[in-house]
């Protein structure tokens, strides 16, 4: 079938799932996991062709990440038996009102209709993706990357199969069966079809979405995560939060790239900074950072030189650029000019400076005196994710069920006529 | 300036509004209520020259909606005032978590930033929009029909001497200078600029934002409304629905366009329908209903024959596409397959029917026993209302000031990492 094909499919299929109560959907769920299990051994020889295929070709990081064992089907099984624990998403009253005609007006939360996701080479994700759109009542469109193809194709049949088994039809999920750019642009502009698109990958995808898609997009991941040091900060509280922003993973996008530190503490911070992030000793045994330092940070500190890019790039890296800044006011300009609007934070005992960071950065989450890294659906207690939103329509920072649902109104009346 | 130049005047100002507090927004609103009647001269010498302008190359209709006198201009103003009185929509707490590792996590309402409106020619909509974004905290690019640009200039004049008075940077309110197709293409290709796109009016401006927006955009206004009257419906009262929902203001979006019969009830009911909205005693004067009927409810009225095309036009005018269902699931596919999604009604005593039409019609309004007539931001209690969007994103049915937010995500931590 045709990309195009597959989504008409979807869409149609998708009238079964709409109205189909939330014990249903949770059965179709562990019918999924259970589905997984069973055909571990299909999915693992798969797995082990896509590998075959793609070694020499992508990097060792990106073959871990494709590779899958017993224990990571297991994993997947596992995961979507937890999302069927999560609250049903559908079917809550938003707003109630009951007005002087006495027409009482409901706003309902349901489904989006077909979510379409583009995403990398992480087999897993298809298993996520799949779960999320299920249990929020949505019909899914998965379009992985080409490494990862035979591996996404197994664990979609399988959860077919559970769907099936559940009394819900199998066309509810789907994988497009080719992973060239056109699958990729049929998806942004199957307008009337694709409810929601949600790119998942590098800034060339989410480029890609915001110039080509005609159906509604979210963009999501990229992170130019900034940390401001404020002259009130507790220094100490400051090294531990950024060293773990910066190095406890630093492929991630809520990691941190950018440090702003207030100039009068600058003399005092900037060499305790270079001592945390460089120092063998200090490291024990962890990556050293590259410090790119701006002019003015070169005064007190060693470092690469920082070009004006450096303030503009997600590194992804062991990587940090650091500026002073002379105060917060200034630190916010710089975030308003340079920030993708993921996380920030600021550190400062200043009541004040608190309250304008967090009243000026437009960003999905701000942060007072903690690590950027919690900007995460797990950890804001959404209990999934389905990516990190960077735009401000619809759904910001960590997407988790509720932002897989839209709201109708529903009036319920006895005759009124306007 | 040019278009580009205006938003980028409007984005720098919007800082100075991101924070400012719910009484320095609302007296900026009755600044500019005020500064409106103080101008009211000016405002009604630019409406003068509009409209000799445009005398002959538009309808009397038209003519009369651009039309503008003291009255009118003293109701923007009181219009104004009562959004000055409107519960702030910013700053809610809208969600509030305290973690295990005792991180606080709020979600609050915030602005979006710069919201971009591409209107007709109506000089209400002028005031009426900016509006509604001060007290959102948005800044405003209108973009208005060039009938009443003379109109909508003074208008903005006056609003932004309101602004100043405040305090506010005038620079928030921007009216484009051209009413050229650029300045709109400029508007929907504004990425990074225009965080909001509303487009209000026909079918050709909607279809050129989905076609050609790279910004996030609102679809707003089609409507291709259905009411299906089923075999348990109360005929009085479906009467009494059909005839409010198509005659009382057939040029508007949630007037009734499609009105479909189940088959049992067809012999007696067409009948009195026809009778209802064709027959001059029972019209008392008002406008004759012309039915368009498909072929089996021509059986049992005369009326037009109705092409395919009928049961998919938004009329606007005193005509009625007609036609006759099996059952409730017919209604709901046929729906499906030709509502733009705004709002639909079923009159019907059977609960069950009730509850599958409520449940299966994915439409921004769904009705029981009661006009469409009602999907309008007043009627449903919101206060206001920016427009009513027919898509599934971010907004669905009428958008008053909380679909003008957005929201972040504040952590407060003391020193949390990961």
């Amino acid at each position: 079938m045709s990309t195009m094909e597959q989504l008409v499919s979807a869409k149609r299929a998708w009238s079964a799932l709409q109205s189909a109560s939330g014990n249903v959907r949770n059965d179709a769920l562990r019918e999924m996991a259970n589905a997984l299990r069973a055909h571990t051994e299909d999915i693992l020889s798969a797995n082990h062709l896509d590998m075959e295929a793609a070694r020499g070709h992508i990097s060792e990081v990106m073959l871990d990440r494709l590779h899958l064992n017993a224990s990571r089907v297991e994993g997947m099984a596992q995961g979507i038996e937890q999302v069927a624990q999560l609250p049903d998403p559908l079917g809550r009253v938003l707003r109630e009102e009951r007005r002087p005609n006495a027409l009482r007006i409901e706003r309902v939360s349901v489904p989006l209709g077909l979510v379409a996701i583009i995403y990398e080479s992480r087999p897993n994700v298809t298993a996520d993706a799949a779960a999320l759109c299920i249990k929020s009542g949505n019909a899914c469109m998965l379009r992985g990357g080409k490494e990862a193809f035979r591996s996404a194709n197994a664990i979609v049949r399988a959860l077919r199969e559970g769907l099936q088994r559940a009394g819900l039809p199998e066309e509810l999920v789907q994988l497009a069966q080719d992973s060239s750019r056109q699958s990729a642009t049929d998806l942004m502009t199957a307008v009337g079809l694709v409810d929601l698109l949600i790119p998942r990958g590098g800034a060339g995808l989410i480029r890609a979405c915001t110039q080509n898609a005609k159906v509604p997009c979210i963009q999501t991941g990229t992170g130019i995560c900034h940390i401001y040091v404020d002259a009130s900060a507790d220094l100490d509280m400051a090294l531990n939060i950024i060293e773990n922003a910066k190095t406890s993973r630093p492929s991630v996008c809520n990691a941190e790239e950018v440090c702003l530190v207030h100039r009068v503490i600058a003399p005092t911070f900037l060499p305790m900074l270079r001592e945390r992030l460089t120092s063998a000793q200090a490291r024990q045994g962890r990556h050293e950072v590259e410090l790119r330092v701006d002019e003015r940070a070169a005064r007190y500190i060693d470092g690469t030189p920082a070009g004006a890019e450096d303030f503009d790039t997600e590194f992804l890296d062991y990587i940090l650029a650091v500026g002073i800044v002379d105060d917060v006011d200034a630190a916010i300009r710089h975030i308003a000019a340079h920030s993708t609007g993921h996380s920030e934070a600021i550190i400062a005992q200043d009541e004040a400076a608190q309250a304008r960071f967090i009243a000026q950065v437009d960003s999905a989450a701000v942060y007072i005196n903690a690590s950027t890294r919690f900007t995460d659906g797990g950890e804001f207690g959404l209990g999934c994710e389905m990516g990190i939103s960077t735009q401000k329509l619809h759904a910001r920072g960590p997407m988790g069920l509720e932002e897989l649902t839209s709201y109708k109104y529903v009036i319920h009346g006895s005759g009124q006529i306007r």
